[in-house]
């Protein structure tokens, strides 16, 4: 895939994610034109000034009328809205993908929004942080990145060698997962840990952060993300977030009961086994740039 | 405090902690012999070669022999046996410390152990990370950290404030707590945020880990620490461990509700309380370099 085919690519909402993809395109060669599409024109000022994309529109069907590929970085509680809005004025066979964070809900809204000339493939690239804002967009933001792209039984394979290739192009990593397999693994290692460490800062809100120091920084970082992007996120993947509850809580109690039998063998094994655990992964995905197939 | 009203300071364990005292000693301008204590031979010799301490011993008697001020750095489980090892061999008057993580059960070893002219103030510095090693240690680590000293109601304040100097001499902030309050805090904001992050790789075991990002990699970076020494915190610190965990559970049952319902509003709320909570620490504590009294 050589993003040069395309003249003209669309990003609906213009923020950290948006915002970078921009930068990379740019940095990846494309020679085309980067449309920004966004609600407040201010955000969108400010992602013309540093240069994330070329043209700014507060018109979303004026802002993807032309172009090969569309990148919708809106939140999830806009996807369908966008859907529909996009959907009378793509051109036959534009590409079309989301960054949303949970993958089940919007592809079946585009999937039944889209028209079937249209090529979606929706996507998750797992970039960005707790900062939001165009001004922290960078051209390297997924370098080092794995991006899940979420085809179904439906999707041509052509189009998702087609998106592969777009996000790797960006400098990410790519892997294909069933988008409600895909919801059932983010819920354990992606939003599970930030409910918790949300509930972990309420839980020191007596007193207890004035003592807090680096580890408890780093274990609750995520908890700094912004509350609306994060409520759609946990209310489009509720089944998978109780279930991961209970697993948690489950796991909480085994604990629970190795300290109230004061278990130092069992503690400290199992202490160990999920330090082995990280330790391997931070190896494998950080270190070594290799990733699991 | 002067540390140069000190000829010797032992520091028994020359690890992250005790080489980066060591360092800042330096650092700071003592200009006495910093005696490195430990059980390694090869341990030693890289706490000399970077310079961590002037002098190194496998004898822990003959190491704190002579000593204005001894810090132990040696793991909780070994503190006993450490206190009865130097007590015969104090000099009067000598300051004594630890950085154990847990402060009652320590605090009560020495006043038990330690003789009447002995002067023991616990400490914990809250610097570190889940890096182990000498060679890790840095004459800067624990500027801007918070170290909590915790006298009993039987400490002389000129004491505390001796202690208290030393660390500020050292770069860190200083408050103080009593051991027991100390723990309970701890718990909150330190010990079962460990725990969690240890149950949370326990979690992602079953391929999730795969697709794990960087919100993953910070949430449970402490849970890559060492097993051992977090065995002993853990153990050390149980009653209040269980506690702690009780609460979690309660609180993510909480969020199970609200989830179970769909509240928008309620999640939206707990989010964004949550967020502003730790915003506003991260902002009082880090980037103002304000610090609760």
């Amino acid at each position: 895939m050589n993003i040069n085919m395309l003249d003209r690519i669309a990003i609906a909402g213009v923020g950290l994610l948006g915002g970078s993809i921009g930068h990379a395109l740019r940095a990846a060669g494309f020679a085309g034109t980067r449309v920004g599409i966004g609600r407040r024109a201010s955000s969108l000022e400010a992602a013309v000034a540093c240069d994330a994309v070329d043209e700014v529109t507060l018109d979303v069907e004026a802002g993807v009328r032309g172009a090969g590929l569309v990148v919708l970085c809106t939140p999830l509680g806009q996807m369908e809205q966008m859907f529909r809005r996009i959907a009378p004025v793509l051109k036959p066979g534009t590409y079309v993908t989301d960054v949303g964070s949970t993958k089940a809900g919007v592809v079946r809204m585009a999937q039944r929004l889209l028209p079937p000339k249209v090529r979606f493939v929706g996507s998750h690239p797992m970039a960005g942080s707790e900062k939001t804002g165009v001004e922290f967009a960078r051209a390297d933001l997924f370098d080092r990145a794995l991006c899940i792209v979420t085809p179904t039984a439906r999707t041509p394979s052509a189009h998702v060698r087609w998106m592969r290739g777009f996000w790797e192009s960006m400098g990410a990593t790519t892997t294909v997962l069933d988008p409600r397999k895909h919801d059932v693994l983010l819920a354990r290692v992606s939003h599970l840990p930030h409910a918790v460490a949300t509930a972990l800062v309420h839980l020191s809100k007596d007193g207890a952060i004035d003592v807090a120091g680096p580890g408890f920084a780093d274990a609750t970082r995520i908890a700094s993300g912004d509350p609306d992007m994060w409520t759609d996120i946990l209310r489009t993947n509720r089944a998978a977030m109780i279930r991961s509850i209970d697993r948690l809580v489950a796991e909480l109690n085994r604990l629970r009961s190795k300290l109230d039998r004061d278990d130092a063998d069992a503690l400290r094994q199992w202490l160990a086994a999920g330090k082995q655990v990280r330790d391997e992964w931070i190896a494998l995905r950080y270190r070594k740039k290799v990733l699991p197939p």
